[in-house]
């Protein structure tokens, strides 16, 4: 699966390319960020995906620029990080970041009929959860103003670096503080709609929200 | 500064090009994703930057194919995202994020002499602030090994989401609650290194750290 393409070349000890890491990554994201070319120019766009299997679905407005361009079949990459922590060594050079990251190349296919409601309900339980069956599902026409595109997983790799700092041997001597700050993202209080109908309860979709999905 | 290349075309009302929302979106980002094209290919890499005034910095190490790449004064795309919430409509289609978004297209130029050093100061301070103090500062051979480029903020734009679920009219009927579920990238308990020494006292960089930073 790693081409010549994703093989990761500096810091290869930090190239993973076992599916199930590369999964794991995919499903616990929340965000993308879509990379193509325009007129000789590179864009590069965050949007909402999820993973299917050996694929991911990106979604859009039938009528935006990025979607019609990525549904002509031009190169395109995915890549979703996940930031885990500051890494604080006790030389500046050796300060760095725990992550997570996946870089997805190749070239989408528009997706239709009932496997494009399925693809958004991936979506939408990627998201969240449990929310497809808590909300309304899409009409025809939502479903006609709206372009879902896949992407094969066929070349993709993953980057990944845990744990402490690694200084210079000389500098463990030092008197500076030295570790790692976890960072995680995390939901705050919901804030209910303010047409909400009264005794509307939250559901399990908001109640039990966090990264990485438990269970 | 909006060009046609970065004037938001969908969802217009989301768009938003003043310098001050602009320089706030790239302060309180942490991570940036890099947008480039090699054989036609285009990559998208997160990495560590930072703004100082009309440009933002990015570095990484001198041998890697990002950085080589950048530094021959190719197109790039820089993008900073934020997450701010998931946004639950009771239909599916209105679902959304609250995110804030900046996108600056452009070419790098390489960072030498006094305004490397300074410009590393302006990434490690960025990522944490009060750091570049309270560790040791880079060596001659970690300045050689160190590729700074700085990408002007000539070309950008910001886009931005706020607020409640927007529905359809005939939809706020239904008993399906709405509303938002903030999200927020949340420091841990930091985790000292195994090798420090005892009694080192953990730094305002690590005690204080909060996005965004206060003050």
């Amino acid at each position: 699966m790693p081409t010549a393409r994703t093989t990761v070349r500096r810091l290869p000890d930090r190239g993973v390319y076992d599916r199930e890491t590369i999964a794991t990554i995919l499903d616990e994201g929340l965000v993308c960020h879509v990379g193509f070319v325009a007129d000789g120019q590179p864009f590069v766009i965050p949007t909402i995906y999820a993973r299917d299997g050996e694929r991911i679905y990106v979604h859009g407005s039938a009528a935006s620029r990025m979607q019609r361009t990525l549904a002509g079949g031009v190169p395109m990459c995915v890549t979703v990080t996940i930031v885990d922590g500051l890494v604080l060594a006790r030389s500046v050079f050796n300060h760095s970041m725990n992550y997570r990251s996946v870089v997805v190349l190749g070239t989408a296919t528009v997706v239709e009929g009932e496997e494009k409601v399925r693809a958004l309900e991936t979506i939408a339980e990627h998201v969240a959860p449990g929310r497809w069956r808590e909300a309304r599902g899409p009409s025809a026409n939502e479903l006609k103003a709206t372009l879902v595109l896949a992407l094969p997983l066929d070349e993709c790799s993953a980057k990944v670096r845990t744990g402490p700092p690694e200084d210079e041997d000389e500098d463990y001597a030092l008197p500076h503080w030295a570790g790692v700050l976890p960072l995680s993202l995390v939901a705050g209080s919901p804030i209910p709609d303010a047409r909400l109908k009264a005794g509307t309860a939250l559901p399990p979709s908001v109640r039990g929200w966090r990264r990485p999905r438990s269970g």
